[in-house]
């Protein structure tokens, strides 16, 4: 049987390892909050006290963690968590983070004899519970494929993305592109309404043409458009603007380490960080049309 | 029989005019430069020689201009078009420009008894030909049905937009977003290709989540990725580079007379801006990912 | 003696009038409002009913109007200006407008035999009424002689910017980097603020080094720094922010005509546009520093 | 006597600790690269192996570094500084770096009963060499004057900035504005020419005027409008354009982590990041001017 023991049960941590319950895994958690462990530990999960018990026969870990940091924290050092592992197991991270984090992580993994795979997700709270996230994977292509029956528990769509990193660097780019584009929405709108346009004119018009983005025909800024999107619902997320922010930020340390231009991303990451520092970050993220909208 | 004038007889007209002629119609025309009209003489047009010959018993005068200027300079003034044409007859201007000029054509238009439609295209060359062109159509609707029989000689998918200048918002708008898209699908793939994500492993990804768009799927700026795109045969346009700069301007003019904001947009332009003015403006538009790549 | 005719006496146009009447020039005046024609009539101008008897006898005609549009409208066309005015007369056009209408312009001027000079001016009521304005002057340099003793009643600063339109180029450039450094400033205002800096530390530090620039040191969005600022009362202008934006739209004109790249500008103008579209326009322009503080 | 340490002995360091050892302070010295160290043992400095040898009889340290990732591998750790040094040395860090290390960095150093201060200098090789640095001090007041006998000799102008991270941000926000002044300058010359008007004829104009900035009358990006600068002399450094990038990438980090908006900033970055990435990252800043101006 095998072991897995899974870190951080936020929301997101909590339904997936509720999951590979489900599924017949035993589980060992760990949270810094009792009250996240014990919600887990109801459903049939161990809890661990600290890292030594998490390393202790298991045979799998999963981090779902907020920051680079608190990865590193639990990962590294004297009392880290590669430090106490047994030889050959497996570490995937499915926290969104910096690439120079996850690229360090992969290094000292290695060093320790330590598989490690890079696995965030995308999908949110609902298909966390319903087991439909899409992970995307970076790491050798032998881990990814010893992990794949654990990562099916979580996910729907599994996707391996390439050597160490590029499961990071498949989201970052991917929100990206989402976050420039659901502003592009937002101004094409904007500007369509103030000209006398409908917005549900300009819909049908541009989502028909070489406009058509999934920001406009999945997730449409403009409420009454598309079925089941935040807009319809006063904006409540769905993906907070805060995470967008965040994730904008991601992607300037990628580029700035990679030497990349992004100066439509660093735009976008301007224009979420005015919106969020304003007050608005807890609204979903396609609520930034009513700061482009100038209402 | 409806007697139809056609203005202007370039790349888009010269097409355009020649499946007027083939779908039976009477076709006067007029251009600037005389070889342009003696290729459409050569079909069975008839040559217009100045605006009082171009008016007299035409029905339907159809203009394809490069800019506001030139269609206000046909139209407008002592010996400008509506002064001559007779009343009730239809114009339908096809150019895209800037909506302060169709505002003013479609009033002035009114005074003289002529019933105005903007009906700027998408398709380029090809689609003209082959008379599969988009057409957004702005004016009275009574106007739209009863120019439509005409409309459907010149295109596949014929829009109502709405009133008057709608045509052009749609397309404006819908350029604005195109042009961010782009430049955004361009970023997106130039980073993911820094931090060792191969495009092709992108965009797959990319393409079935929530980064999904035209400007990737349809048109995308990484050669052997689409079929049949301009990154495949060394940017050949396509759809030049100075032409989306240009619309884009025609985008930022709208949204400062509409006291609308346009962040991105404005940002693209000047990207636009950067990559035209050093010289490469007749590259297909997609080619901007070199200069995003910085090679 | 030399005949003037001044049109456009709004809040800059009257104090310029009042000044060449003290001056003891015979004034004719002309606006589109009685009550501003009144005001100066009561100081001893003669008021002129139409674009005839403005030209009558007149030796040099200044305009101090909002557009290039209603400049062109008084000059130009069957009933313009320069169809009236004796030859060799002198034009000079004091209004802050685009270069194509300026160039425009000075060609029919021009071909009329009238000598015309673009003289924008900069500094404010206080400086009209004082006599203290700046005027940059473009035209041809014999004309400039011949204008300098009328310039000189209406302003300090009289200078010589060179060819037809380098008045208008001089001040269009001039408020494009004043637009720039102002938001700069309130970029780093806002940022020490947040890392614990104090404002008066950081003045008196950048203020001696190489981020000194006019819209830190002579004009602080901060108050408390600087003297007889618009930041100690309010922001109650001094220099509208929608007076900000009209110029950084000018200068995007002019930008987009002389294909010239101005990427800061342009991003200037769309945080000008936000600003002023959520409606505080009519503050002055050092009080963006409160949308970028985000309060 | 006072008893310094001197890490880091590059372009700037070399200097400075020559200038320690003329006012006739006893001290040790350290890098990586041995022939940095041999130059300042010729001169009188004794070298240091190692971080116990730095520490051992130590009063002062002072570290002049790339990176914040530097500083910290220096100071912080099982075998760093901190553990070393006597309680109430004097720790001075020199470098340029992130806000967020300084913090850590304070603290630490707090904790261990070292009195920090970070005290970034601007100025360059030639000011290093001459003692006419400026440096901006952060820390307690009363470090600071018990540092300042120190810090006179190497610099002319030592600015108490406040509490602990200030000087950084001190430094951090002029060259966050500096950056976008010197584009903002760029930009205006580049229109102004395209315009007709004459470089030496604007900046006669506009360093008269509310354009006046330090990157203007200071700095001319253009050549042969101001004496001894860079751009007279094919834009050799000077400052170079990637420690330009490096500053504005600190502006972000400090104003990502602050929650503080910088949206010029963000540009300029993005600006100098296509610059830099396309290769000229080694002329000094001004010569952006080149990519603004299209050639």
């Amino acid at each position: 049987m095998t072991n897995i023991a899974f870190i951080g049960l936020g929301h997101m941590g909590n339904p997936m390892a509720t999951r590979l319950l489900k599924a017949g895994f035993p589980v060992k958690v760990f949270d810094i909050s009792d009250t996240a462990v014990q919600a887990l530990v109801a459903k049939g999960a161990v809890a661990a006290k600290n890292r030594i018990e998490i390393a202790k026969d298991t045979d799998v870990v999963i981090t779902m963690l907020q920051t680079g940091q608190q990865v590193r924290e639990i990962c590294i050092g004297e009392n880290g968590l590669f430090k106490h592992l047994k030889k050959d197991a497996l570490y995937i991270d499915s926290s969104s983070i910096d690439i120079v984090t996850t690229s360090e992580l992969h290094n000292i993994a290695k060093q320790a004899g330590i598989h490690m795979l890079d696995a965030p997700v995308s999908g949110g709270v609902a298909a966390a519970e319903a087991g439909t996230l899409t992970l995307m994977v970076g790491g050798e292509e032998s881990t990814f494929n010893k992990a794949k029956f654990i990562l099916e528990k979580l996910g729907k769509k599994i996707v391996y993305a390439g050597i160490a990193g590029t499961g990071q660097a498949a989201k970052i780019c991917n929100n990206l592109l989402l976050g420039i584009s659901m502003i592009g929405v937002c101004e094409a709108f904007s500007l369509a309404e103030k000209l006398g346009l409908e917005a549900k004119k300009f819909f049908e018009i541009s989502s028909n043409a070489s406009g058509q983005c999934w920001s406009m025909t999945s997730y449409s800024p403009v409420p009454g458009l598309v079925e089941k999107v935040p807009s319809n619902n006063n904006y409540q997320p769905g993906f907070m603007a805060k995470m967008m922010l965040k994730d904008l930020r991601l992607a300037q340390h990628a580029a700035e380490n990679a030497a990349a231009n992004i100066p439509l991303g660093a735009e976008a990451a301007e224009l979420y960080s005015l919106f969020v520092n304003k007050g608005f970050g807890e609204l979903d993220f396609s609520a930034i049309i009513k700061m482009i909208a100038g209402s």
